[in-house]
């Protein structure tokens, strides 16, 4: 792989323009005005003071800019790892005695450093393990965990709790302490913001504003909700009357800040790292590549994994926190008419200008309003319409879904991931266990050969044919043998059985004992094995083993020529 | 299932006459001469009195008489459960203050329930998870585990380790207290047993003996050699000269014993217990339907679940310690002549005696004769040769293998176990998530298609016909999209893309929104998905998607109608 292939900029600088700067200049604009607020919201989410998040906006975005392969993602502190973050660091600073700001940049570090690895050993592979049911039951439980993380917030109490259960319980506890002032500025948001995103855009439609405009306006909701907050709560002076208040935000450059380099807290931060990592890489591919579709573009999964790690090892170094490609963001981006990567350098430049300028006047941003922005934002996350449809198409999938939805709310999110993998691997497991073999007869004046439970087929008492659907493999091999055991014993008449392999594609050392043990029994009864429409790797393989050689001659090209060649002229008798 | 079905016996005592009797009576003396030996050799490497091992020889042959669906299977004490008894029992005897025969009792009970359990849930099928090349490697590490643990009573020193790298070092720095008498004997009696094993047979053939005579007498050669060394021992009064032997054992019935009922030490035991029932089982169940094939009768997984099971709960309360089928037992049992469990009742019955009246005979034996015997008889556990087998003919089987073999013997043998599970496992994960997919051609004159990379065949341009070979699930539905995007790359004036869904039985949630993302990213380039060949059961699930109507009137019965309708008057130009 040559130099230039690493650094996927220079391809896009090289065709750089005033038409394309255009496009990601205005992009820019826009995600920087929309990246404010969020990048506040997630940073109180992840546990850390606001300006982290900011900090976690700029460099981030300028290493993404260099080594991304996509050409629209916005990359900073997202919903889910914001809560996966503070789960981990919670749980670490609990044991020890630590710096919590220092153990999210140590966990910013140690996931970049896992995603530049994967990169450089061309893992982004494993990432298919996480299964559709599985993401879809995580991400869902994360959006309702980060809910009721927020619900104190919004009431003014102080509650806490790693679970549901955990955190209802604590609230419950405290309910009577509501702040009525908090209350109803954050009931009031929340149900504004909710308002913005259902039906803002459809008036402004009805308005006559053309649906792009309508489209930005709808988006910047939140930052209106901020300022006529900020303003509020200035106005009446909130804070006097009890109400949280976000107070100073230092003004200032990202700091230079040093993760920490210590073995028994690495040890300690290993798997929520690896989890971060992992989830975090497959919601940014997802993203990326549903976006460069639209585009004709490719995202190249290696290449997304060096991006990711390069950014979040640059959030560890300049006081962030763990970071990925965001959805929300990107689409934006994206629908803003985004080009190239240099939107996200400009988009970085904003959130600079911002986080020098700007924080003194978010001093008196109410905290609920940003926990309403929160809680409006993850609650898009919950897709329960889900669970229907993985009912109605495979059990399986259901049942993988439901328990890591359970998982994560009941036990926590980094243990629900983990069951969810599990679970949908033991599934997948029990099915391969459990071949699905037919009997097949041949369907009259064709060369096909078809399940005869299924369709009208000729058969004969001499043969018995079935076909395997599945790869032979040791959990399966027994299964097998059962089924030849049965059929012969069904069919009292059998002299061969033929077994069409046209679905098998592997046959590993131990299926190939079961089928030398299979030809051995049958053997013992006079009944002859034939094997027909092995794949050519299947071959390759089968000469290698003995049972080659018993069976000589009687492995056919298709199904066709060895129920003739084995029947012979009785093919004239088939039912 | 009725009453009769959960007990055999009733079946096979049904036909009981004279002829059955004498047979299985023959056999029973066979046995029981040969079972001597090895119950006091296999409870000395359990770490048990001698006098153990004849208890475990008597009520789990009742039991297993009673229950089991095996014909001819021996139950008792056996080589690999006997080593894993020792080094779970020695585990949970170092942390904590428990009586070790009766730990060893508690493992016998769990593992029995353990079985029964599995039984009656009719999970026989979760033992098809051990695949053959990590019972092989279990099971030859598990023989020169057994074998290294033997050499400290060979050479008459104390020596102590739980992996062979332990093992080893320990008796290197004892090697210079070698006992020169103990030596000699131990050296002498395993030269002589494996001259007996060796050669005996074919010499007593030249003499003129039957083969049935040779192949008994050689098979009496521990027998002899425990004769002849406990009267050298007796004579020359080896005891005194500081040779360790049996000592007293004590005359009488097995006795009534109690396991423990602890909470603490039952969750210590809980892996080793589980791991001792399936290893147990799978020896069994190997042996039982070996022997029976050969007979042409049938065992029941389910039913000798519940056979073991219930032997395993005997031997907890009359004094033994976890049992199995064993595999040399079983052989001789057969090739002796029974005919029914009820030789396994006299075998019983001849134990019983033994260990009422032989006893106080066997108090001058040498310890170093029994771990002669257990030596040479578990050195024929180790297949080497399944190493190079392995290697010919499939990397993945041979990497399970080594990995099992090398994880026994240098870290323990429940690790080991499981180690070798998960690297099968994990393999055939990596496997099915590189499916392989054929880009296929039309075979002249035939209505079949062939890999074009294989087969000359015939294609067109416009048309890229794809067999994918695998199942299509969550880890391997993004190779497919990849791949699909590669073929369009590679086929610029391709129109349609055919799918060949012969080899596919599944399709779950996550592979089918892969396909329903292949089939949009198509359509934007102009290019039509189709299918074929799709199998019943996978077209069940389809009907119930949306994929369905996007692809109506395109799923295609054979693969050659799919080719002749999409190219239509097109087909002529087929090159």
């Amino acid at each position: 792989m040559q130099f230039a292939n690493w650094i996927p900029a220079l391809q896009w600088l090289r065709g750089y323009d005033r038409r394309v700067l255009l496009g990601d200049a205005v992009a820019a604009v826009i995600v920087t005005i929309m990246l404010i607020p969020q990048s506040l919201a997630y940073a109180m989410l992840a546990g850390l003071p606001p300006q982290a998040g900011l900090y976690a906006s700029v460099a981030p975005l300028l290493l993404y800019a260099v080594f991304g392969s996509s050409r629209v993602l916005a990359v900073g502190p997202v919903a889910v790892v914001s809560l996966m973050t503070a789960s981990a660091v919670g749980e670490v600073t609990r044991a020890m005695p630590v710096d919590y700001a220092s153990v999210a940049l140590t966990l910013a570090l140690m996931s970049g450093l896992i995603l530049l690895a994967m990169g450089a050993l061309r893992l982004g592979f494993l990432a298919n393990f996480l299964s559709h049911p599985v993401i879809s039951g995580f991400i869902s439980a994360s959006g309702l965990l980060i809910a009721a993380s927020q619900l104190k917030t919004l009431l003014g109490v102080s509650a806490s709790g790693h679970t549901l259960v955990e955190l209802l319980v604590s609230l419950g506890r405290h309910v009577g302490q509501t702040h009525a002032l908090t209350f109803w500025v954050g009931l009031g948001t929340t149900a504004f913001l909710f308002w913005v995103r259902k039906s803002l855009k459809p008036l402004l439609l009805r308005l006559g504003l053309g649906p792009m405009a309508a489209d930005l306006l709808a988006k910047a909701g939140p930052v209106l909700a901020i300022v006529v907050t900020s303003v509020l709560s200035w106005s009446f002076d909130w804070n006097a009357q009890g109400m949280k208040i976000v107070g100073t935000i230092p003004q200032g450059l990202p700091p230079l800040s040093m993760p920490l380099i210590d073995s028994e807290l690495w040890q300690a931060l290993a798997v929520p790292a690896l989890l971060i990592s992992v989830v975090g890489f497959v919601e940014s591919i997802s993203v990326g590549q549903t976006l460069a579709a639209k585009r004709r573009q490719r995202v190249e999964p290696n290449q997304e994994l060096i991006a990711l790690g390069a950014s979040n090892v640059s959030a560890a170094f300049t006081g962030g926190f763990p970071v990925t490609g965001g959805f929300a963001r990107s689409v934006v981006n994206f629908d803003a008419g985004a080009q190239t990567p240099a939107a996200g350098v400009f988009t970085a430049v904003g959130i600079l200008l911002a986080s020098l300028t700007l924080t003194p006047a978010l001093y008196y941003l109410p905290q609920a309003t940003l926990s309403a922005t929160i809680v409006v934002a993850v609650l898009s996350l919950v897709d329960l319409g889900a669970l229907r449809h993985a009912w109605s198409y495979a059990r399986s999938d259901f049942t993988a879904l439901v328990g890591t939805l359970l998982a994560t709310l009941l036990i926590g999110v980094e243990i629900g991931l983990v069951i969810g993998v599990l679970v949908s691997l033991v599934l997948f497991l029990y099915r391969t266990s459990k071949p699905h073999i037919a009997e097949v007869g041949l369907v009259p004046g064709t060369e096909h050969f078809r399940n005869i439970k299924r369709h009208k087929v000729q058969t004969h008492p001499e043969l018995v044919c079935l076909r395997v659907d599945e790869n032979l493999y040791f959990a399966n091999a027994r299964a097998l043998e059962d089924r030849v055991n049965e059929e012969i014993a069904s069919h009292p008449g059998a002299k061969h059985l033929l077994l069409q392999c046209n679905s098998v594609s592997d046959i590993d050392g131990s299926a190939l004992e079961s089928l030398e043990a299979i030809e051995r029994r049958l053997a013992d009864g006079q009944i002859k094995l034939s094997l027909s429409e092995v794949k050519g790797p299947v071959m390759d393989k089968l000469r290698r083993s003995d049972l080659i050689h018993s069976l000589e001659g009687r492995i056919f090209f298709t199904n066709y020529q060895a129920f003739m060649t084995l029947l012979g002229p009785k093919a004239k008798e088939l039912a």
